[in-house]
């Protein structure tokens, strides 16, 4: 009998195909605060016992379980939902158990019904009644007043009367109790669902040329970066630079007199990733700005690079943290045939790499004590899986408002590996897509089942490190398109300062910026003529208005003929925000049909109701819609992008 | 560091979307003795690192693992294969690892390729070499000879050796070692895919109208069986048959004189459930019958019927395996508001439920002792699922050869369970499948995943219990295709005697035999005039000489415009053997075309080639196909069914 014991079996109930769920429970399905989560499960056992099953959860460190009503939706198919109420880490399951009195409560009234009923098949129920007065006070009352009722009277009814099932339901034990496997959910506050960031080069941020930017040089440039509607400022690293193997511009492998070095390569005399570099000001000034930031209605994002310059005060301080070679040199970074002198990494499989973790999760924690709540983290990929599990439990267990952005540009599944172990958000493959067919095959597969579950894409246009070829010729146009792929496909997406600009000068035959900021200081012009500042903000308060736009898994793209236009429809989750967005994809004049199909709105009736107008978000008009569909045109050079909310 | 502990994040791989696997590992995949199965997993960790994966193995109760080298297949896909040698229940799991040396020599290459190689990238090689020298003692011998070789001449070639690359794959330790949860299996004989099933009621197989027949009567049948090609003798049950309440004929509340009663009502003072119905005679007498099933390549299969008449030994044995009724009263069967006086039920539940258990393991384990090897279930879905999942592995454990058949009509996800927690083959909706439509869509169900990795169908065209309205009619051509689409569309069907003889006549309105053999003694007449024995054995000839036909999964659909034709194409593992079934749906001759579309069978070259002929495997001429396909009638009334092997 020895395998009876094994609890798995020990179970009447089988309770499969959970969903939502990662990889059998091994990851957290991802959520925010404040919204339903729906949990689906096929329940059965044998025989033909009426049935009842719960949704449970808990916070990963309560002891008490929260309880939802689990309602059968046909063919074994079961469904329930809860409202998580706070940020966290929950357990949610699945108990299922026989409903004994509705069984054979079933049973009784077809037999009443057949007149066959007899006393004893009325004993049988009335005993199950005495069984079930231990519980709930009220409950047991009316339990007990039932049972009392019909042994005076005998009558059949009162076994039957609805009220006394549903005391039962509550008052009765619950037998064959079956717990299905515990699964994990992620709970995140709503910036993890959507954000609009603005990255930028604090230290090129000095109106004046040449001269180094300043935390109160950051301050100054908030109003026009709120003015674009962004709610992220994202700093490149803002520590102090080596002077070991320093690049020069354009990545030179000596730097000149003056250069200021790359800003990845962290860490000098002057500390490491939790100092700041002096020239930008001190940490006073630091909370200075992140306070502004937040009065400006936005939150600063700051950049976590794990490697190091050789001058970073943790060589000296734990040279056991850093690979050296067998002459006893120091091990560089390198990508074979390439070396990169001006960094080392740190050793994550070092005999002391325990503190290597500690430390390493000490730095997040040393700036979400500034009040940094976000951070974008450079390569993850190239450092252990299971570091930043760990690293991201640990910070979240502290503080569950910080949130990760996974800045690995790599290997499809690798991308998704890191956003199942607990980045936030994650870069893509959109930087790169501009035909109409990937595009749609991209942002499927990112909408949809399982990646829906846990891979929140953050759509950027550019990045220090990338300058797509699609927009080295520097036309508007293409600009404002990508822009508003960027905005509207993902809810979450960002723009490299100097993008506002139309910046495009790449190193010839590379996606690369030519002068790249990575290696000296920049001066702009931010009011440049040409600039698209008015267009980017015009497109951040239509994503603010329409909720539509601010997830990423409602889509649906519509066929367009045209391939040079995309066009695809949004909804919010209540449905009564419904956005067409159609862009174009090529520079050239365009006249369509847009086929909207049985698009629904709903109304302020509540009621479901078909689409008769579009009204264009940009421009203010509505317009009918007819025979399904509107013919509309695009004329690129005057602006690329159509938004439309529906109107019922 | 407490979450580091945790070996969940130990790890440095994620080994995901392992396929085969059904429901996380929860149940085993299903497969048969020395065929291959291949194992498909994502495999990656983070950076650039070359990797290396192996498929490992075991039985359930041996302690060391077997392995297969797992390959890339891009995208991080690896598969790996192996062959089962015996039955039985193993575990299995994936196995990933870093391969230091590779990764070193990959980088070490590109920069011996770019002149950039330094003996001190040489030396980090080398040094690898002095770490590898405690294994294998060829593979060892191997490695120093290099590192000695090296040491030398200093000549980087040494290094970069291809065998010197294989023996340290070999040599070295499995740097970051990780094993992916572990998955079950259960591999079972060929016969678990493969069988055609006759099924008899030995009682009715005397010669004698109105004399119980024998073990003699039913072996004097055996040739007649044999002679259709069948290999399963499926006998209902055997055992004595209870008294009180027994059921007349026509399920009649009161036994006439000398009506035998239904052999589901199982026991009385003769015996129970291992003792044999006098009348059909003694241990000794099934013991030859079985001998003599063998001797004509044929099994014997029993029901095992849980159910026990009232008067079955166990009442009064081990009373408190029964319910009983708050009066004391034993409490039958019931199907509100229908009762089966004639029957009660085990308790399951029972205080010493781990005693019943036992004992009908021990029913199970006495017949094996006889010979039986597979058994036929009634109705499993009406005891615990827990219940079969333990009795199959308790039986399984003794002997890996015995099979069970899960007789369950019921809910899709409730027979799909069934067949999950252990049961090698299953009833199906087939008996009541006959549109075009539904069968397709019902067969590409069974044949697809996840189902293929654990449901096994078995297609009964008619049972004891079930004359679907269809076959009613008693048309020729209706019971021919019935036959054949059962035989070709699964590779495990089966037919109840006297459809041979094309018996038809039911309770009318309902799907029930009138004069069901299950209450009275029945006498047939095997020659009797129209009967369809040549029939069958021809299309069970066909099944055996085409592997195509022997398997269920690799089936698909052919698009003939007319509805009224249902047309397939099977073919075998290895491909050389395709075969293509037309079968008519109504009674009326229909004229169509086959579309063939690119369909290719391996030929004798071993390579694949288009099919450029069809061979009739009825009645042997070969015709071309052109045009991609083929000009066929049928006439239903002369034959319903095409069947022909495509020829390259």
């Amino acid at each position: 009998m020895n395998a009876l014991v094994n609890a798995s079996i020990k179970q009447p109930f089988q309770i499969e195909e959970i969903v939502p769920s990662v990889d059998c429970g091994r990851f957290p399905v991802k959520h925010i605060v404040g919204e339903a989560i729906a949990v689906w499960a096929d329940i059965y056992r044998d025989g033909h016992e009426i049935v009842a099953a719960e949704l449970i959860w808990r916070g990963e460190s309560e002891s008490d379980w929260q309880r939802a009503p689990m309602t059968h939706q046909g063919n074994d198919r079961w469904v329930g939902s809860f409202v998580p109420g706070r940020n966290g880490r929950f357990t949610y399951a699945i108990e299922a158990w026989t409903d004994e009195f509705a069984t054979w409560r079933h049973g009784f009234e077809l037999k009443h019904k057949a007149n066959v009923a007899t006393e004893l098949d009325a004993m049988e129920g009335a005993s199950l009644l005495t069984r079930a007065l231990n519980g709930d006070q009220e409950v047991t009352a009316k339990i007990a007043g039932a049972c009392e009722n019909f042994l005076q009277s005998g009558a059949y009814e009162i076994l039957l009367a609805e009220d006394l099932k549903k005391a039962m339901a509550e008052g009765q034990s619950r037998k064959d109790l079956t717990r299905s496997a515990p699964l994990r959910l992620l709970v995140e506050r709503p910036k993890a669902r959507c954000s609009a960031w603005y990255e930028m080069v604090p230290r090129s941020q000095s109106p004046e040329p040449g001269r180094h930017g300043t935390w109160n040089d950051c301050i100054d440039r908030l109003p026009d970066i709120q003015g674009m509607g962004f709610d992220v400022v994202y700093l490149t690293p803002i520590h102090p630079i080596g002077r070991t193997n320093r690049k020069g511009r354009n990545n030179a492998l000596k730097a000149g007199n003056g250069d200021p070095g790359s800003f990845y390569a962290i860490g000098s005399h002057e500390g490491g990733h939790d100092a700041i570099h002096p020239q930008l000001g001190g940490l006073n000034d630091f909370r200075r700005f992140v306070a502004a930031c937040a009065a400006a209605g936005m939150e600063v994002a700051l950049d976590f690079a794990v490697q190091c310059s050789p001058d970073h005060p943790w060589l000296k301080q734990h040279p056991e943290w850093f690979k050296r070679r067998p002459d006893g040199s120091m091990k560089y970074a390198e990508n074979p045939p390439k070396k990169y002198e001006d960094i080392v990494n740190v050793d994550f499989e070092s005999s002391d790499s325990e503190a290597l973790y500690r430390a390493l999760r000490d730095v997040v924690l040393f700036w979400v004590a500034q009040g940094v709540k976000i951070f974008r983290v450079d390569n993850p990929h190239t450092k252990p899986l299971r570091f930043w599990e760990w690293l991201i439990k640990e910070v979240q267990s502290r503080d569950p408002d910080v949130l990760f952005l996974s800045e690995a540009f790599t290997r499809p599944k690798v991308m998704k590996g890191l956003a199942k172990l607990g980045f936030t958000q994650s870069y893509t493959y959109f930087t790169w897509r501009t035909e109409r067919w990937e595009i749609e095959q991209y942002v499927t597969e990112l909408a949809g089942y399982p990646e829906r579950e846990f891979f929140r894409p953050n759509f950027f246009v550019s990045t220090p490190d990338i300058l797509p070829f699609h927009l080295q010729r520097g036309d508007p146009w293409m600009f404002k398109a990508r822009l508003a792929l960027a905005a509207t496909l993902s809810s979450n997406y960002g723009i490299y300062n100097g993008f506002e600009l139309l910046e495009h000068e790449a190193i010839p035959g590379r996606e690369e910026y030519v002068d790249s900021e990575k290696y000296e200081l920049k001066s702009r012009d931010w009011e440049k003529p040409g600039n698209i500042k008015a267009y980017i903000a015009l497109l951040n308060r239509i994503r603010r208005e329409n909720p539509a736009l601010q997830q990423t898994s409602a889509i649906r793209f519509l066929p367009v003929e045209d391939n040079s236009v995309i066009a695809y429809v949004k909804h919010s989750a209540d449905q009564t925000n419904v956005v067409v967005t159609v862009i174009a994809l090529t520079g050239d004049f365009r006249e369509f049909w847009l086929p909207l199909g049985d698009l629904q709105v709903r109304t302020g009736s509540n009621a479901l109701s078909p689409v008769t107008a579009l009204e264009n978000l940009k421009s203010g008009p509505t317009s009918p819609v007819a025979y399904g569909g509107m013919r509309l045109w695009i004329d690129p050079v005057h602006d690329p992008v159509l938004l439309f909310r529906c109107l019922g």
